[in-house]
């Protein structure tokens, strides 16, 4: 059994990192380990300052409402509560530099909790590995029942694009496919048997999402958000900062192989998993241009007249409203 | 009744603040207002960044762990968390500058929901204010059941000082008076019958503590640290990273007049008070020199043996440990 003291001993030890000194690093540092005044073990986390603007975003996780450890594994969890803020900072156009983390664990599964930690901090240090981030402090806590988790990532962008610079006429984009995430839960809720091939890269798609960056491929992004509500709330998002309104074609919202295949055999509404299923963490952005990129796909248009609208298959437009079920949310 | 999206659309009001295009703060801002590009209301804060190293510090506070509404006020609770925050930018000899905030509130709880959320905003305000602080972020989420607050502070700081530079023949000094807070705590537990001019500074210091930085008073500091768990266990984290040791002696360690009436009142050990109370959210420090500054009290002197003494007021010197149940802490 462990106990309080020695469960932040052990995260010191794994994350701790050489740290230099604040003359070593006198004017701007440009590489992310030797910006690291100080590390985990202090009052603070001490870092030079990046040369452009910094990016901030925080994310909560708690057991019961944002995850149940009967669906997901705790390295996955660690994965997911990285990757999350991951697609927070590239929705900016960022990059993600460091992160710190609230871990809140029972202490009543003592049992348990050591096994809980280390599969857990496997995941985080995968994700942070992954991304090139560095854990530079925390806060450790015993919980009265429930694990609770928030991690703050920060990141950094020459040229940060936000939700709010749509202008009618735009294109409107998304990487990847929609919906395999809200499906992927499904799956699992339902323990569905269904194909391997088939289940695999939904489930994954919900467990460890890999979030990607779009700043690299596309030089002239006018707006962006990331689908982490589900695409009509997020694109609904997008247009209230901007004060557009905007035009989806149904028939073009990329829909992976798999997910078809699944709607089919659960019975489930394709669309409904699309617009407000949740938890993608792809990338919804708007362009002057028309974009040819493999990986993205371009979806609709911003109008200027401040509603959103959807054109089925059948050719008949109609009203989008951003619905589904929101428990949580950013400010 | 008010539902999650309400909620945080309340934040997003309250504390939007109006920001600037990134083209007109090019280079580098000094004024913290005109440092927010983007305040709350996108997928991250984006902030110009400081001239001088950047300070992160997180903390939680967890209903049944670190607080009882059956003592803290949601106003209280609000203060304090920030100000949790801000004492460990002041133990870095930083000033604190951009807050992100987690929340995660239960619904079960729906007719009280919006008092203390109004109450508690309320809080946050008066101490971002009393500090000059900027709330930039952060995330809302529906609770199953407790009350679970997290948030994450920046700060900055030319010249950082860290818990590890104490060298041997340092004077070690404290800011303020210590145990007052665990007093204050006692009696909030007793409901203790005392004159209210013994209960309402202690009280006080527990529920709204007002951290005060010394690096504006005291140009050398070699070693600083907060007092958060306790006098003792952190001068021994403060060793520890400066691989020295400490003798305090008892009779220097200023104890306020309420505390040593309370305790005589309440036959409290005012040792064990002072030694392991925690949550005093005073300094701990070293320096080279003799200091006399009104509110500074030198309580002992680093010494080269990595073990701690305390001077008894009979001139016997004893071991001192680093006690007190810790349920919690940084990393």
């Amino acid at each position: 059994l462990v106990n309080e003291l020695e469960i932040i001993e052990l995260i010191r030890k794994r994350f701790s990192v050489p740290q230099v000194t604040v003359g070593e690093t006198a004017g701007i540092a440009t590489d992310r380990q030797n910006r690291i005044l100080k590390g985990i073990g202090d009052d603070t986390a001490v870092i030079s300052p990046p040369k452009y603007p910094i990016l901030y975003t925080t994310d909560m996780m708690v057991e019961g409402i944002h995850f149940d450890l009967a669906f997901i594994s705790p390295f996955e969890l660690g994965y997911k509560l990285v990757a999350r803020n991951v697609s927070d900072i590239f929705a900016m156009a960022g990059e993600p530099e460091f992160l710190l983390l609230n871990l809140c664990l029972p202490f009543n599964r003592k049992r348990k909790i050591e096994n809980f930690l280390a599969s857990f901090l496997d995941g985080i240090d995968e994700c942070l590995k992954r991304y090139n981030i560095r854990l530079v402090g925390g806060d450790f806590s015993s919980s009265p029942d429930r694990i609770f988790l928030s991690a703050t990532l920060t990141g950094t962008s020459p040229s940060p694009v936000f939700r709010s610079g749509a202008r009618p006429g735009d294109f409107i984009y998304v990487t990847g496919t929609i919906g395999d995430s809200a499906c992927g839960l499904e799956i699992l809720k339902r323990k569905a048997k269904l194909p391997s091939e088939i289940i695999t890269p939904l489930v994954k798609k919900h467990l460890r999402p890999e979030p990607e960056p779009v700043h690299k491929k596309v030089s002239r992004l006018n707006a962006m958000i990331d689908i982490s509500d589900g695409l009509a709330i997020d694109l609904w998002r997008l247009c209230t900062e901007s004060s557009v309104g905007a035009l989806l074609y149904e028939d073009k919202i990329p829909v992976s192989r798999e997910l078809k295949e699944a709607a089919s055999l659960m019975d489930l509404d394709i669309l409904s998993l699309v617009l407000s299923g949740g938890e993608d963490y792809e990338l919804l952005f708007t362009a002057d241009d028309l974009i040819r990129e493999p990986g993205l796909t371009e979806i609709g248009v911003i109008k200027e007249k401040p509603d959103m609208e959807i054109m089925g298959s059948d050719g008949v437009v109609r009203p989008l409203r951003p619905e589904g079920y929101i428990h949580s949310g950013n400010f």
